[in-house]
């Protein structure tokens, strides 16, 4: 046991090493199914799901061919969306719906929402009538939000029982789900009051009324309220799980925090691959997907780079005469690049995170000048400097600190405004603040430098 | 009931709006205290502490002097780790001192660990001497790991007890955790097997034994495991709460799910900010702490572009016959800094996952090199279309398009290279990546197009 529970701690190696995969690998392609359940035992069906995620199409055919294992549900609703559609095509229908049986409706929602009709309509003949119209009455929520993360089964109580009244009713009732934390009071007409945290209510006597027991904070959340703000109300709260409400204030089910912890990484996944013109990555995608991702990105970065082109051509007079001036433009402008993206970066979070609000905006506005100012002013006495010294010319260094102190200004003010504004015109600010920002500091850069060069150089 | 629920669901502006915090900043500039309470009233201490972020040094001073509200130490831990210190300088000691005795250790910890000696010293202090114990022990692990994180209070069972005898345990006890969701059964020797969900055994018989209960998805955590490990295995196998055990196995303590969100936010920041070089931000800082954390990646992101620079130099003579180069060779940079960055930020993301492993590594590099050279040939016509039109010159459109070509294809390998080898290095990919691709996209870059340039016009 002592031995075991050490192994299990070493989270990095024990669960899915590459020496593992590769073993499976070679099981699968003998098509041994003995050897391969015996590599596959232990593993959970997240790990299993990044193992079909990690590996080619054709040893993923060959895979599922031979795994007879009975966790293909879970492993599902583990799988990375975009090899879903692939993986279900591969399973034989029978054994598909035993699957979705097992799961609960959250996943199963989960499951079918981005499936083709087809596939979607053999997984719901599945289910069974209730759990049916459960999930498709999450379906008819729009897309991310609460009404599509939420489980069905809610585990509730009038607002007069006791302990002990609580505590008879979850011995005699065969259908609970298979996690719950808290048990909801509702009204008469199922408008929740209040959750009593198991914790409390079996530390309590069993005359205690569960309303002497209620959570001091209790949210219940809108069918319609949007992924991204049950996310923040988990995180900000520490909520554990908690109820969701229709437009009557009616309970209509409950969400758990490991959905929300899954709405919240895939929140961040996308702000991180947004911010880099990466709409949607996986490790799975193949070259052409991946390259429809960012191909559009590399376009619209095109169009900046040919507008700061047009700056430069304006200049060709100064440039022609002036070499060393074709030589140091390209440090104005990724100075200002770089520290547009610094504060640009740092204000797509704040707004995520709601650190950046009306409240506080002036003066960050402020803070951003300032500190593109300071950045300005140091960075021009060096370049300054060394643009003297390379090309013996004072006027070089001086226009080049110049053009410094303006494009640093400007990268730390665009890199606050335009995310902020993009964000009060509802536009993702990760999603286009970037080539805005360097578009903004590529073209000012550039025509500071060299205009100011044309004033004293020609 | 109704209408106050359907209100609690707005989460966008009820909790803490800015026009609820001018009310706020009102009432503290008017020293009146009992206006104070009023728009304090319903805000949970994560939304005070946000207030005391958003608002400046003399607003946060003022506030603290006026609010007599119980719940600092909520707060206190809520608060931006920046900030602490200079909110607890705020602090009467005795208010503090009766503020840290309501926290739970681990909260404690968290709090203390970043302070400095005195303040550190005067806290531990107010605390009754099993806490104090509990919050030494925790401090002796290494900073980042499940031991700072983890909560000393366990619920546990002996293996042979029943759901009864348990449950007369735990109304018996007094000095029960605020929030636990598992009975974790120990040996004599308190080495954990096993977990039962408190749903589970509150849905059981009297006479079942708590054995018969456990969940099949339990995994021990050591004590030195790092927080990333932690939150990797919370979100990888949907953990609510899991033991952490010594080098001898046994149990010291509970992480639960909260604190691991906590730590997975954390590390999604962190990394969005270094591929941003912004190594540590905070709406909070300063001036001149903000240009401090930016101003070294500036500073590299300047080394860079001189050596970039330094490439161009070398072609000063085609540069002065053919001013074109000059006007078209911004455009090769940047397409390979925006393909780098597209390919590093997927990598980046892929490893911090475990998406990126051994297993799928030399695909993924293919692809990525496949990527880059379909994306280079796309762009190389369409670039070599508008460079001879621009310019007249078929030549000028042909160097240009190779240049496109080599440079995405350099990105692209780079791209995933320049992480992975970071990360075997044991460095953080997040940190240092960006810099490194995009010198080697500027440099390739301006060598491609200006020594081709070179060879066919000069």
């Amino acid at each position: 046991m002592l031995d075991e529970a050490a192994e299990d701690t070493d989270m990095t190696d024990t669960h899915l090493d590459p020496r593992r995969v590769g073993r499976i690998l070679a099981a699968v392609e003998t098509g041994d199914a003995g050897r391969l359940e015996e590599f596959l035992d232990g593993l959970h069906p997240a790990d299993i799901a990044d193992l079909l995620e990690q590996i080619d199409e054709s040893e993923r055919e060959a895979f599922l061919r031979l795994w007879a294992g009975d966790s293909v549900g879970e492993v599902l609703s583990e799988l990375d969306e975009g090899l879903r559609e692939d993986v279900i095509s591969l399973l034989d229908p029978e054994r598909l719906q035993a699957a979705v049986r097992d799961l609960d409706t959250d996943d199963v929602v989960d499951l079918v929402e981005d499936l083709e009709d087809v596939q979607k309509e053999a997984i719901l003949d599945a289910l069974e009538d209730v759990d049916r119209y459960a999930v498709e009455q999450a379906l008819g929520y729009p897309e991310d939000t609460a009404g599509r993360l939420m489980q069905r089964d809610v585990v509730t109580a009038p607002e007069d029982w006791t302990v002990g009244q609580m505590i008879d009713f979850l011995r005699d009732n065969e259908d609970l789900p298979d996690q719950f934390y808290h048990v909801t009071l509702v009204d008469p007409r199922m408008v929740p009051l209040g959750n009593v945290t198991l914790g409390r209510m079996l530390s309590a006597r069993r005359s205690v009324m569960l309303r002497d027991l209620t959570e001091e904070t209790f949210i219940p959340i809108h069918a319609t309220e949007s992924g991204e703000n049950v996310a923040y109300a988990f995180n900000q709260y520490h909520l554990i799980s908690t109820p969701v409400v229709d437009d009557g204030g009616r309970l209509v089910g409950v969400i758990t925090i490991d959905d929300a912890m899954i709405v919240l990484s895939d929140e961040h996944e996308e702000d991180i691959l947004r911010l880099a013109g990466v709409g949607d990555a996986s490790m799975s995608d193949n070259v052409m997907e991946t390259v429809r991702v960012r191909l559009p990105w590399l376009a619209v970065n095109l169009g900046t780079a040919i507008l700061a082109s047009v700056v430069i051509s304006q200049f060709e007079n100064v440039l022609a005469s002036v070499v060393a001036l074709a030589v140091l433009m390209p440090i104005v402008a990724s100075m200002g690049g770089n520290a547009g993206t610094q504060a640009l970066t740092v204000a797509v979070r704040a707004l995520a995170t709601r650190d950046l609000t009306g409240s506080n905006m002036l003066r960050v506005v402020r803070r951003e000048a300032l500190v593109g100012l300071v950045n300005g002013v140091a960075f021009a006495v060096v370049m300054g400097v060394i643009g003297w010294a390379w090309f013996g010319s004072a006027v070089i260094g001086a226009v080049l600190g110049a053009a410094m102190i303006i494009n640093l200004l400007v990268a730390g003010l665009s890199g606050i405004l335009i995310p902020v504004v993009l964000e009060r015109l509802k536009l993702d600010p990760a999603l286009a603040s970037g080539t805005f920002v360097t578009t903004v500091t590529d073209v000012v850069g550039f025509f500071a430098f060299l205009g100011l060069a044309t004033q004293v150089l020609l």
